[in-house]
Order: structure tokens, then C-alpha cells, then sequence
């Protein structure tokens, strides 16, 4: 029989966990057999002692199984993920999903409600009047029939396990584990039936990791899990010190991304997009030459496919694309244009102090329940690297009023620094692993 | 206001504890303000991560204050407290608490259940018709004032905070960390209101500690609490490889006990509860010269004062020892005696496998709500370095039956290693360390 404490006692002194007895551990929890106690004294001890590789995969396949697994046999496309571990301004995911539609992948997205500085992609996606997150599964198996991709809310049917765990992870300081936190993450990954799946870590100021170091670490656990899990899993390791694009903030976001669909993109947005995308057509195998899967994504983004395909997504979904570019919710705010204090260049861009800066505005939850203001952001005129003179615009802000606006101006004249020299620039992609044996 | 979250982030990384966040800990615990599901988390923590000395203190005050403290202001004797880590045949507190009582001590003796292979100080007392081991605490004080010794059951008033924290920690696997030991122990003897205490911690095969260098971080631990709340503490690490004098089992260890108090006990028990008994006399300012505190224990023993004692004890607490000493439990058990299968020298009797032995009788729980018989055990016939013919007496078995006596029996002739050179004698005081300043 199974004996929780035998298990705690196991992992307390750092040996490794049989799967099965993992696997009734997570049953047994979500069961309601073994109690809080007992999973959360098991989480602090994973927190300090770890677990291998193989106990890692044991724990993603135990929270997988705690609920429903798509399966896609039968599409006559290669289905592909993405997971972004969030950073400031990552709209990466409303464009590269209706891109790798618009090259023949299916991309059926479930995403989560934001817990960063700022909203996640569903919070993002809100600001299309009209738009339906919450598809039911024969809704969402028929869109990604017709259209080839989704962006949908996780139910409760998806892993339910990794909710219990999560929320017990947070009221008991276990939070920073990466075992856990790659299992958490590629247990979602595994759930929506992939193939194929691209995973981007950020990493600096503005990211979950701060270097370099815990980035490739995080990153490493979940090539492995995949793998192990016998899906095909390249990870990228990006800069997150400045925010990524110029816009962060709600319908900001979305109206970057729309824009970047139609070939008017800041770079760095765009070449995020078209790396992420090229990878997932080299390693489903539908372009496996990494030249002629990076032209496919160029030829889809320029030739206006990827934007078509985003119309069709959200009108499939019931959202009203017109009424957005018509009037977003950004319109109607408070703007106000921060003007460099001095000449010279970007040095930097804190991207941290600007989700915080946002989430001052009212464009962050602090608490799980609050509302966010779809329409406060900022827009950053000039990116790392790039000259200014002083007196030129160096951002605008969206703010729901003048007081609001000027405090956050402030901020953001803290944020961008500007020095003499022009600094050295920056690669977006730091490292690369996994992917496609060639 | 008090983040339990914070406090598991600080223990998590390493960090230690200001003494109000665990007095807030503990007594949000108390209160349900703290669930349990934090509270593991962080004994877990503090498991794997440690408690420095001050944290150790202040845990131990946080549980001593969840409830009633003793305090004997007027009382016209030292008052003195004395706690043995556990072992096998341990019956020494019913020789050092009448024996302190006659050299004038006051030793208000408040008594767990057993938790170890064999039953605790209360389980063996039980034995005695009519005893009565629940005073409330006007009867213990009236007791401690007329005859100045009593031994009773630890009421829920005492210290509920440990009862809390030990049935937590029994199903998170955080029994085994040194501070919480420590904690433990200590909290219920600051809570008795004892001056001077006196600390046994077992060390070998027969006792929870197994090496010297643990049993030492363990009496180092308590010595450290009990100063730093005030108190003088005396610690001595003492062998346990071999059962402690000659009986094994309830009612013969009490038998044994009388037996000492008589003059007539065996020479390692005598000698622990001299030695404990002096070490009180000396720490608490009665006798404070080791010499005169040693002869005062030796004169109570000798002089029958001690004996005189322990019957006032079991007359005020409503025991009848005229009965015991006619019928004890053991005398209608079914005898064995097991014989020595060879000729030479006790090389060393395993206290845990007599301990198992005894438990096998009957003699010791498998689990908290298992009923004992009281008159099950084994007595040893000869100890580590006697001389033994083939065929002489080993141990006698006391059982419930031939069949349970003869599989006591071939576990005993286990137990019991013979070899034809005579083993070195091991001292039975290992190290001490602690105790009044001179």
C-alpha cells in the first residue's frame, strides 16, 4: 500500500522517488487520500533536495493524467505548442499562433490567466469586443479543423492537478523549484496534444530568470520532460531586459501584434516571431531545412496569410475585429508623450520597472480577484541601441488620467537610461537546445 | 502582520528566524490561524535547513507558552526535573524521582506515554493496583508540598502546541531533526517550572540516538535551551547497547525498581540514578560538592529513606504496593528459562533485539491505541562481561504462553552473543557536558 510518509521520508534524506510511487502521491492527492499536509511537506522537500530527471518526467505525466489528453489523429497537419515563460510586452503568441497556421501547422493554444507583472495573453485577448475564450471541446476540434489554430482558456478538465498543486505551491513558498515549475509548465504542453513543441525562456530584468544560468536549467528540465514524454522540443533562451516590441499594456499589445501580422512589426517582435515559427516547421518536419522553414514564415508574414488567418481566428471565436481597430480601448485613455530629458542613446530599458510602471497605471493584477484596465500601457518610441535628442519623444503613455499619467512618466524617465555612447547590442536569441535530431 | 509565506521563504533559503515570527508561527498553529498544510512545510524546512541556537530557544518558549506553566514560589526545596532520551529497560526515573525526594529535592515528575519499543514510565507504573497517574493540579501541588516527589501523566493543558506539532510532524517525516528533539523535550520540562534538570540522552543500538556525536548535537541542544530560559542543565550521554540493569517488560521493571530502592538493584542501574541524583543535588545548590552530593544519594539509598519514599508516593496517589509486591502481573505468566548454548563470556546483549523480543510478547505497541501486557518481558541471568557455563541460566522469559516463551526464547539466544574472551568493560557515563558553574 501506498505510504505517503515513506515517500517524504525518501526525498527528506534525497533519494530518488520511484514513478509509481510519484504517481500515487498526485492521485492520491487530487483523490483527496493524502492531505494538504502531506503534499505541501513533499513540495518544500523537492524544493531543497530536487529530483532527477526521471522523477521530474514521473511527476508531468502524474499531473497530466489527472485529466483530459487531446488527441488530434486524423488532422492532416503537424500539431505544434509554444510556451513563452513570460516577460514585459510578450505579444509573441498572437502572432506566431495565426502564423503557423498560415503555414500549415495546427496550432490549438490553451493558455492561462496572467500571473506575471502584467495580463497574460487571454487578458490580452480580452480587449476584442466580443471575443470567446471559453470554447467547449467539439467547438474547439472544429476550429482547429477549419482554421488551423485556437486561443483558448484552460478548463478545469486540463490537468486539474497542476491547479491543486500550484495553488498549494504559493501558500507554502514552493514556488521556485524547477522541477516543479517545468512540470507545471510542460504538463500543459503535453495535455494539448503537441507534437511538436517550441518553448522560449526568457531571461534578465524583466523574466522569471534572471540569468543565463537558471534560464538554460529550466530550460534543460523541459526539453527533457518532452522528450521523455516523446515529443519533439526545441528551447530558446531570450533577452528579457528590455521589453519585447514597443507596446506593454492590454489592447496596446494586441494592436502591436495586429500591426506586426501586417508587416509593420518593431524588429525585434518580428524576429522572435519568425525564429519561433521557423523552428516548429524545421522540427515537425513539415520544412525540416532551416533556410526553407524561416523563408516559409517570411513569405506567410509578408504576403498577408498570417493576418488573414488572425481575422478568420477571432471571427471563428466571435470577436469583432472592427470594432477593435475602430476603437480600441487605448483610444479613449489620457495620453501623454515622456520626452527625453537628455541627448544620446538607449542604454536600457528596464523592463521590470516598466511592467510596474503599467501595473501602477492599473494594467496588473496585484491580487488574483483585481480587475485590469485593458486600456493603460505604455508605447516606447526608441528601443536599446537607438539615438535620441533631447526633447524627443522617448514613450507614450495610456493612463485612465492626467495625475496617473504624470506619475508614470516619471517612472519611465527612471526606467530608460540614456547614455553618451551607443551600447553594445544585445542578441535576442542567447542559446538554443533540443529540437529535431537533423 | 505575520506572512507565513515569508517565514517559509526565509527557512527555505537558509536564513534564520527573528523570535517573534516563530512565536506567531506557533501560536497561529495553536489558534487555526496558521493551516496545517504551512506548518509542515516549514517543519520540513526546518528539517532539511536546521535551526540556530536562539531559533531553537525561541520555538521551545513559543510551545511552552501554548499552555499552563508550573511555577513553585514558597516551596521550601529546589525543585528538579529529570528526562531520559529512552532506552531499553530504562526504569530509572522510578528509582531518581523517590530518590531525590529523600535527599531533599522537590521532583514534580510529569510523564509522557510511551512512544518507544517498550512502554513509557507511565505504561510500566500502571502496573500498580489502583494507581492513580491523573492528578488535577491542586491534588500535584498539595503532593509536591507533603511528600516532594509525584509522577503523573502529562495533562492536554501542558505544552498543547507539541502535542499539535509532534502528530504533524509524525506524518510529514519530520520527526528526525535535532532542534524540534530538542524543542520537544525541552519544552515540557521548563514547563514543569524545574530549577535544575538533569538530562540522560542514550546512545547506541538501543536508544533513538545510535552515535556518540549525535547524542552529544542532541544534549548540546537541550543544554542550550535550558539556559537560555534560565535553567541549570546537566547533561550526560549515557551507553544504551545493552538493555539497562536486568529486567525488560512492565511490571518487572517495576519489581526491579522496588528492587533498587531496597538496596538490591543491579550495579549499572544503581549507578545511573546515583549519578543522576548527585548531579542534581550538586547543580541545585544543595550538596554542591560532588563528593557530599554523591554520599547524601548513596546514604537515601542505603538508609531505606528512598524506598520509604517511593511507598509514600504510591500511598498518596491511591496505589496499593502490598498487592503488587504479593501478585504482581508477571507472576502468572508462563516461565522460560533460556540456557546458555556454550560457554565463555557475555560479549554484548542487543538491546533492541530484547526490546523486539519483548514487543513480540505483548510487552510494547505496534501502534498508539494497542493494548500492552503489563506482565510479559525478560529478565537477564548475566550481563556484558560475565562469565557463562553451557547450560547455565541466560534469561528467564515471562509470556503469555509455551509457543510466544519458546519464540522469545530463540530470539534471545540471538540477542545474546557469548565469546571465549571477556570484552572490555564500556563505561556507562560516555561524556557529559553542561551543568552549575563551579
Amino acid at each position: 500500500m501506498f505510504d505517503p510518509v515513506r515517500l517524504l521520508e525518501t526525498k527528506k534524506v534525497g533519494l530518488p522517488h520511484p514513478a509509481a510511487d510519484i504517481r500515487a502521491l498526485v492521485d492520491g492527492y487530487v483523490a483527496g487520500a493524502v492531505p494538504d499536509y502531506q503534499m505541501s511537506a513533499w513540495l518544500m522537500a523537492v524544493r531543497l533536495n530536487g529530483m532527477d530527471a526521471a522523477e521530474t518526467l514521473a511527476y508531468t505525466d502524474a499531473l497530466l493524467h489527472s485529466g483530459i489528453n487531446y488527441s488530434w489523429d486524423g488532422l492532416d497537419r503537424p500539431v505544434v505548442d509554444k510556451h513563452s515563460s513570460g516577460g514585459v510586452g510578450d505579444k509573441t503568441s498572437l502572432v506566431v499562433v495565426p502564423l503557423a497556421a498560415a503555414c500549415g501547422l495546427a496550432m490549438p493554444k490553451i493558455s492561462g490567466r496572467g500571473l506575471g507583472l502584467t495580463g497574460g495573453t487571454l487578458d490580452k485577448l480580452e480587449s476584442i469586443p466580443g471575443l470567446q475564450l471559453d470554447l467547449d471541446e467539439a467547438e474547439f476540434r472544429a476550429q482547429i479543423g477549419r482554421v488551423g489554430c485556437a486561443i483558448v482558456a484552460q478548463s478545469d478538465e486540463l490537468v486539474p492537478a497542476d491547479g491543486l498543486t500550484y495553488a498549494l505551491r504559493e501558500v507554502t513558498a514552493s514556488t521556485d523549484s524547477v522541477p516543479l515549475i517545468a512540470a507545471s509548465i510542460m504538463c500543459k504542453k503535453l495535455a494539448t496534444g503537441a507534437g511538436t513543441i517550441v518553448l522560449d525562456v526568457k531571461c534578465g530584468s524583466g523574466a522569471f530568470m534572471v540569468d543565463v544560468a537558471a534560464a538554460r536549467e529550466l530550460a534543460t528540465a523541459m526539453v527533457g520532460i518532452g522528450n521523455g514524454a516523446g515529443r519533439t522540443v526545441r528551447a530558446f533562451v531570450t533577452a528579457m531586459d528590455a521589453p519585447l516590441g514597443t507596446a506593454v499594456g492590454h489592447s496596446l499589445e494586441v494592436a502591436e501584434a495586429l500591426a506586426t501580422l501586417r508587416g509593420e512589426g518593431p524588429a525585434d517582435l518580428v524576429e522572435l516571431a519568425l525564429t519561433l515559427v521557423a523552428a516548429l516547421l524545421r522540427d515537425s518536419g513539415l520544412r525540416p531545412a532551416p533556410r526553407a522553414a524561416r523563408e516559409l514564415a517570411e513569405e506567410m508574414l509578408r504576403n498577408g496569410t498570417a493576418y488573414a488567418r488572425m481575422e478568420e481566428m477571432i471571427a471563428a471565436q466571435g470577436g469583432d475585429l472592427a470594432a477593435f481597430d475602430e476603437a480600441p480601448t487605448h483610444a479613449g485613455k489620457t495620453r501623454l508623450v515622456v520626452e527625453a530629458p537628455e541627448s544620446g542613446y538607449i542604454a536600457a530599458i528596464d523592463a521590470e520597472a516598466v511592467a510596474l510602471t503599467v501595473r501602477g497605471l492599473g494594467g496588473g493584477r496585484l491580487t488574483k480577484i483585481d480587475a485590469i484596465d485593458l486600456g493603460v500601457g505604455v508605447v516606447l518610441a526608441r528601443k536599446p541601441g537607438q539615438p535620441v535628442e533631447r526633447g524627443a519623444p522617448l514613450a507614450e503613455v495610456y493612463a485612465a488620467d492626467d495625475v496617473a499619467a504624470e506619475n508614470a512618466a516619471a517612472r519611465l524617465r527612471e526606467a530608460i537610461r540614456i547614455r553618451p555612447e551607443q551600447p553594445a547590442a544585445t542578441p535576442l536569441v542567447l542559446e538554443q537546445l533540443g529540437g529535431a535530431l537533423q
